[in-house]
């Protein structure tokens, strides 16, 4: 991706972006970012992480998004301020003050997002200096936007932008996050931004609508980050209301777009595996099998050795709370079976799972009309080595 | 362990034992086993997988032990003879009467017990093979124990056997399996053999009790093997009938000693870790929250690397069905506290975890009387090595 391709935060007309080292990450990497929405509207959306520890930045951003109007992001990356207890929130509040006095908006049309280790207090004067630094900085070039994806990296490998262009409008944004991914990652952070004129309805319904099949279908781990949060700024600076259909298409795209390159830049990932299953009650019980699946270690090992173990699908699969026929199940790799009415087929160990793309098709055999799919990785040496260093 | 050490599936009177190589694995290890109750009662208990999907082995052994009675168990490890539908049912079958003509017994009075690789057909020839010259060399002796305990291996890399002495009679018993453990492994296979005169309801309920505090709180990987399976046969030679109390004390000791060498030889196990829940509204909720955090890769990778990472306690167990008071979560590693009131605890950092044995405890700060634990291991190299490359 060259540096002055027009994707990211900074794509949509009306928006600034900024990123900064202010010494959060030991590094020294660009650890700070701010995205600011220039106006004239300043509609927004959010989804928040499902877990019940949340982060100090994901409860006051939630308070923060509740109205539907946002200003501007606090990004850092290197401190997660999770399970900091009442200084966290302390320390959240005091950030996003200091943000608001020196960019001169009020401090609940900031939202806050931070990634990186659990339970170490905010190194608030690198934090307020750092700000200082950035604001002034804020640009709305394409670099501005390359910066702040730069800045909110934590194990991430590349830096994650998308851009849909609209009938007139813009949407563009960038993400992070690379574990921990169930919907979430090790933290996983999207922000949107889009210069369509949008009402606060639409922008949250499209948003809860995109995120519940694409980074909500993505499981690398099982694991649920207390910091996940995606949000979408809307400045409606086109002057263009594009229709419903239209931009839910665009919402959707953005973030399957911003899937794919979370989920390829998974910790250690080696393979990409997508899991459908079919022929069970319903939807959710589909879902519930396909995640069981996706979860499974034995299985992540064998596809992690291009095994084309079939036998571990059907033993992850069995504890699954969904309807099955265990004597009627089949699946496929790569849309060879494998196994048919739960024996194996002909051939079923020599199918190729070399590639780096794995398709995996399980039909629970109840006839039933559920599926559902998700999106998850292999178990490799790599995940457990970054995995098992990561505080020390 | 030397080889004359009164300890297996033959150090209670009146029981037979043999391991064989019959050439099911491809290492030409000795992979055949056979149990024989020698009388004069023949009372049985088992415990099978929750799995859904169970291999033939298992179907056929539940409708064995339904009346309570076995004359004898025949092992095979090297093939699962799980996912092989009818064909699989009906080697099973084969199988077995087969032992059943040759020892000259019924063949409803013989479980099977099967551990390797899913979907695979037995070999037959080489299994009915194994049978006529296994079952002639049947011994008493606590050689033709260790040869059973060391035929039914397969990733284990030592054979376990236990012992607990009675007052007047003797339980022995023998058990294999290193992953997939939950409460089970890539296949758990235990047989207990006991002198005790006892009755198929108390034998059945022992089992039972003793199970669900050691093999069911054994957690590796959260996999469950389509073939796990626990059987205690009993005999009556030594006369002596216990009380129900001595007998359950006995069978409890006998299945926490074999669940400790299975967590000990787990694959790529570095660490035995034991997660302690508490302060939540129920012993169930307990139980589900202390799962939550031994299936979690990214808690299960911090052990692997020593590192007293306790925001991974409370990333994992936000995301459990349980009560628990976000704000008010406390975690203690070996008897030190690292969180207190989900904050960081000076010196958790420093907590040292360099020993083979962590010992995790939780409060989930309801102020609840819930409280269970699990035992789990580290996700190691070797684990993803190892299963990555099981059936190639």
């Amino acid at each position: 991706m060259s540096s002055d391709t027009a994707t990211g935060v900074t794509a949509a007309q009306g928006f600034a972006a900024v990123g900064i080292a202010a010494g959060i990450k030991p590094s020294g990497n660009t650890d700070l970012a701010i995205v600011r929405n220039l106006g004239p509207e300043y509609t927004a959306a959010g989804v928040f992480t499902r877990n019940r520890v949340v982060a100090s930045p994901v409860k006051w951003s939630k308070k923060a998004v509740a109205d539907g109007t946002l200003e501007a992001v606090l990004f850092n990356a290197g401190n997660a301020n999770a399970c900091n207890g009442t200084q966290g929130d302390q320390d959240c509040a005091q950030s996003v003050e200091h943000l608001a006095a020196t960019l001169g908006i009020a401090a609940d049309r900031i939202a806050a997002c931070s990634t990186g280790l659990i339970g170490e207090l905010l190194p608030m004067q690198r934090l307020l200096s750092g700000i200082d630094q950035a604001a002034p900085a804020l640009a709305a070039s394409p670099e501005a936007g390359h910066d702040a994806a730069t800045a909110i990296m934590t194990t991430d490998t590349v830096r994650k932008e998308t851009l849909v262009q609209g009938d007139g409008w813009v949407l563009g944004g960038m993400g992070k996050g690379v574990g921990m991914m169930a919907p979430s990652l090790a933290t996983m952070l999207v922000c949107l931004t889009t210069d369509a004129s949008i009402s606060q309805e639409v922008a949250q319904q499209a948003l809860a609508k995109a995120v519940a099949v694409t980074f909500n279908t993505l499981d690398v781990d099982g694991s649920t980050s207390t910091n996940d949060t995606v949000l979408l700024l809307a400045n409606g600076a086109s002057g263009v209301t594009p229709s419903v259909e239209a931009f839910e298409a665009a919402v959707l795209k953005a973030c399957a777009d911003l899937a794919n390159q979370l989920q390829a830049d998974a910790e250690g990932v080696t393979k990409r595996v997508r899991i459908t299953v079919t022929g069970t009650d319903s939807d959710a019980q589909a879902l519930a099998a396909a995640r069981t699946i996706g979860r499974d270690n034995l299985f992540k090992c064998a596809m992690f050795g291009s095994d084309p173990n079939w036998g571990r699908v059907l033993a992850a699969v069995g504890m699954a709370d969904a309807a099955m026929d265990p004597e009627n199940i089949s699946v496929w790799f790569n849309d060879q079976p494998v196994c048919l009415g739960s024996t194996g087929a002909p051939g079923a160990r020599d199918v190729d799972l070399s590639g780096a793309d794995i398709d995996v098709r399980v039909d629970l055999g109840t006839g039933g009309t559920g599926e559902a799919f998700v999106r998850t990785t292999d178990l490799s040496h790599a995940y457990v080595e970054i995995n098992s260093a990561y505080s020390s």
